[in-house]
């Protein structure tokens, strides 16, 4: 159980784990505050970004008074690894912390093993937090978790689709079949993501800029990757003052641009369009999540807004769980996750 | 106000009016409890379609005990008109009756003017019902409702659609798209209307019954009529022990459809099917509610689950407001209703 002033402390440190400024990719986003025995906070750490210091580090290095006898309050388990820092795990015991609150366990072997190296040391390690923070610390880092697990990054798929199916009308016009809140969403899903992809098709018939633009018109600090998939002739993204880098994947294959992505640190990518791309993700069990901004509009005729999936029979059918109903008035978000086989 | 001897009294009126062995049809469903000036039930009745009495009548009529000082508590306002039986408003002032609780104003403009006759006769009239009861009185009798304002039966249009907007597979397959939940749905759906509709294709393609079969296997004591609209040329729907009537409409026009059925004595008609059919429904302003079964399924190809609707670019699409959301696991559904103009 965790004390009041150590959940405050938690909350506190996936807030400063989740910093806008802290670009996404290969490493972890983690948080830490060091409480002193009474609950005074001693100094807060997060980590930045490969290539700097771990969140506890962090936190030690800014940390002036003692930290005999301190808290740990971290969103991931402390690393046992020497990277390019030392393991954390070892700094917090040689700065003399006795216990630690941990809200997460690291799922990557080569880092793992901190908590048995804490309470070997005699640290009383407290993992029993609540849901609502659990939850959030593992949110933080939702797609790096993916990559350690799977090797690949986590694919998000947004359809915007009528309830009849359509991604437009006949004559190709589409702006908008979603109403203001989803489009605001689709801003903010970029900004979560660290790549935003696109087939040649979409890039060729809308020469979208794919950037993350608040409704506000203020500026995002981490922009996404842009990136547009394909072999045939497609022209270069417009790039907009802000905008991510612009790549290009020269494939048709979901599994070698992912496998692409993944090695340039990428870990969580939103396909933006078009049906065609959807559907080849989807066939190659590549979609690991579905978000659908069903909009409450029949159009009858139009392009569908998902393409071929190769099946012909409804036994075959691909099958999802609907995880969440959500409201974005006049249209509903759906969120769904392919079945497990 | 209403007591709560009232407010159980007009529960009951409300589920004895529902009663299934009433017909739906050209009257409305209307339930009558008498209460003594002490609060008990002297007598309940109920209207049990055309050529019975009316509620208040039938009620009257099983009343043994004196019914000076009563309350009368009804689900729609007494008629004031000489029809089969003369008018109700009359009767009760006749019998007696110092109260009338009364929980939905008669649209009709040849049967109003209750409320105001027994007001002018020194009746303490209560319309201030709780908004469930009202709300319930009022879904007794919508068909009914929307044939005195409209002058054509409801329309209700039933969809059962993938994400994808697909009705089956590209082999025409589609058993099932959607779950139990949703399919033991469509058996009460049935139950609630007086006329199943389906067109010439459908017919054609799927031999449907038609029937309300609850899971049970019990009878439904109330059958739809069933219905195949079209001029090609189509079998005869099958028809097992205890079905409904069939006709067939020899049209393509919906308004010359619905007339026809209005001028059976029919109020809500459900549209099952096919896509063309909820089409050209939804084309001539005839569709009043849809019902959306959603499959958290893909299809990628297949017949799509909603035909032309004459709509070619994206300004002239089909708006619908979305009134309900509702989980059938492991489906949604969608009520909707196309917005006014």
């Amino acid at each position: 159980m965790l004390t009041d002033i150590e959940r405050h402390a938690l909350r506190r440190a996936v807030e400063i784990a989740a910093d806008d400024g802290v670009p996404l990719g290969p490493n972890p986003r983690v948080g830490c505050v060091l409480l002193s025995p009474g609950g005074d906070v001693l100094a807060e750490g997060h980590h930045r970004g490969a290539g700097t210091a771990h969140a506890e580090a962090d936190a030690l290095a800014r940390a002036t008074a003692s930290l005999t006898g301190a808290t740990a309050v971290v969103t991931l388990e402390p690393c046992t690894h020497h990277g390019r820092t030392g393991p954390c795990a070892d700094a917090l015991l040689d700065a003399g912390i006795s216990r630690a609150v941990i809200a997460r366990r690291d799922p990557n072997p080569v880092a793992a093993g901190g908590i048995d190296r804490l309470r070997r040391a005699g640290i009383d390690v407290e993992l029993d937090v609540p849901e609502e923070l659990a939850a959030a610390a593992a949110h933080l880092n939702r797609g790096w978790e993916h990559g350690v697990r799977h090797q690949r990054p986590l694919v998000t798929a947004k359809l915007a689709l009528t309830l009849d199916g359509r991604a437009a009308a006949a004559d190709g016009t589409s702006r908008w079949i979603t109403g203001e809140a989803a489009r605001a969403e689709v801003h903010e899903l970029r900004a979560t993501c660290d790549v935003v992809l696109v087939g040649a098709g979409t890039a060729r018939a809308d020469h979208p800029t794919l950037t993350a633009r608040p409704e506000d018109g203020a500026r995002v600090p981490r922009q996404p990757l842009r990136a547009v998939m394909g072999t045939g002739q497609f022209p270069a993204l417009p790039t907009p003052e802000g905008a991510g880098e612009a790549i290009t994947l020269a494939t048709h294959d979901p599994s070698a641009a992912l496998a692409d992505l993944f090695a340039r640190g990428r870990r969580h990518v939103l396909l933006e369009g078009g049906p065609t791309l959807a559907a080849a993700f989807l066939r190659a069990g590549c979609v690991d999540e579905l978000i659908v901004h069903l909009a409450p509009t029949l159009l009858g005729t139009g392009p569908p807004g998902l393409g071929d999936l190769g099946i012909t029979t409804i036994a075959d059918r691909l099958d999802l769980d609907l995880v969440e109903v959500t409201p974005l008035p006049p249209d509903l978000r759906l969120t769904l996750r392919p079945r497990a086989a």
